[in-house]
């Protein structure tokens, strides 16, 4: 079928079947009101699952403070017969992946993190106690031995987060933390820890509830430039993060999958 | 920190940092050995990790024939210290969500499927007996009467899923099928089979290995038009799908979060 020939199909169904379709309509509401009743699915086999991705517009904050992604509707219910977008987004804006390609020259690209390494143990480490009073805050070493002490070792391929607080300031200037000089505060990574975890450790990623594994007021995105062309990789802007327990929960890093990306929007979810 | 001075920073960075990290790199490669060699993460817990999502680049096929994905590069890490790519990206293309907003005025947007239906039990409907002689053919309630004698009840929330063989062909010309009228031909649902899991059951999602969920042949989108304005969601270009068992696992869909989207393109993995 032409394209044409497409519209015109989708277009005669508009006008012509939608009156035989309110019957399936009715049905279909009875069991989606079925469905919402049930419990979770997941509630037996694997406990509660928890939504750790932000939702995602122009209004999202960004690093460079342009819009991350724009949306243009191509086709419309009303007139087409649909609704479809086109979408353009920058690779490092909302809850999204940084693949090791993003700081190295040949560094895997978003498409080849091996899938064993989207669906790793997760590991909260829990700072809001200095953050809350220092926008500059940074995850040491010694919140690295304070986790392990309370929770054991960090497992194989773990995904070891940073719990600033910062997830609930998405709406608030704070979320960038620009100063007058234009200088951005917010909590990171500090690089004593990356190295710890890069050289005690077989953790695939690292991840924050802010806007880069860097905190705002790095002069060097050392972070960035110890841990991505280790081969490992990043995840920036998770939300929700002070809903998962400290350990034991599973992460499920639904990253994008398009060739020869430096990373990407994601959906992230914690099982647990 | 402005925009010159992130740029510059990062420079700096590439131009007088480099050396300082061989030792630092040479460590993140032998921490990725060793996560490379470790078990899958998942294998206790939950069994196998199965990846259900098609690599997407721009030539991968689409229904209407275009790109579906074109990328250009905005940051090259030789001159810029980092990689970073825009991506302008057709919401219904390659490894897919088709939101309810999709063939509905006013249905739920992408970012507004619930979790609970996002995670949810996997029934996998083979139809290779007929398709591998038959373009045209579809998944009937036939089929899926046999699917539930051999394996039971469809599960509340469930993805009934066709798995035709079509994941195999994305490199060839028969994934569309066209003909030489423009005609297009490859399997899809039928809709007495859509109309049996509306009436039936509360099945959260119908999933296919090709373009869409209507077969090629159709004129009038008939899947469409009953399954999404009733509220359920569907999945596109599904790839993989003969790993995974025809019941018992679980579907995870990693559906992006773009405020307002009919759809987009998503991570989908199954675990069992
Ligand atoms: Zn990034
Ligand atoms: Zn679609």
């Amino acid at each position: 079928m032409c394209d044409i020939c497409v519209m015109t199909a989708v277009k005669d169904r508009m006008l012509s079947r939608r009156d035989l379709f309110r019957g399936g309509l009715a049905v279909g509401a009875a069991g989606l009101t079925a469905g919402a009743m049930a419990k979770p699915a997941m509630a037996d086999a694997h406990g509660s699952v928890y939504d750790l991705t932000h939702t995602y517009g122009p209004d999202f904050p960004t690093f460079f403070g342009v819009p991350g992604i724009t949306t243009e509707q191509a086709y419309k219910f009303e007139s087409d017969g649909f609704n479809l977008f086109n979408l353009s987004i920058n690779e490092h804006t909302g809850t999204h992946i940084d693949a090791p390609l993003h700081f190295s020259a040949d560094g895997k690209s978003v498409d080849e993190i091996e899938v064993g390494n989207l669906v790793v143990p997760l590991c909260v480490v829990d700072i809001r106690e200095r953050s809350a009073f220092d926008a500059d805050a940074q995850l040491t070493p010694d919140d690295l031995t304070a986790w392990i002490e309370a929770n054991g070792d960090i497992p194989d391929r773990a995904c070891v987060a940073m719990l600033s607080g910062w997830g609930d300031k998405v709406a608030e200037p704070s979320y960038r933390g620009q100063d007058d000089a234009g200088g951005l505060h917010f909590p990171g990574f500090h690089p004593e820890a990356t190295a710890m975890l890069l050289e005690m450790t077989s953790a695939a990623a690292i991840a924050v509830d802010t806007l880069p594994l860097d905190h705002g007021a790095s002069a060097d995105f050392a972070t960035h430039y110890a841990w991505l062309p280790a081969g490992r990789y990043g995840i920036e802007n998770l939300a929700g993060l002070e809903q998962v327990p400290a350990a034991g929960a599973t992460l499920i890093v639904g990253a994008p999958k398009h060739a020869g990306g430096s990373g990407g929007p994601a959906r992230v979810f914690a099982m647990g």
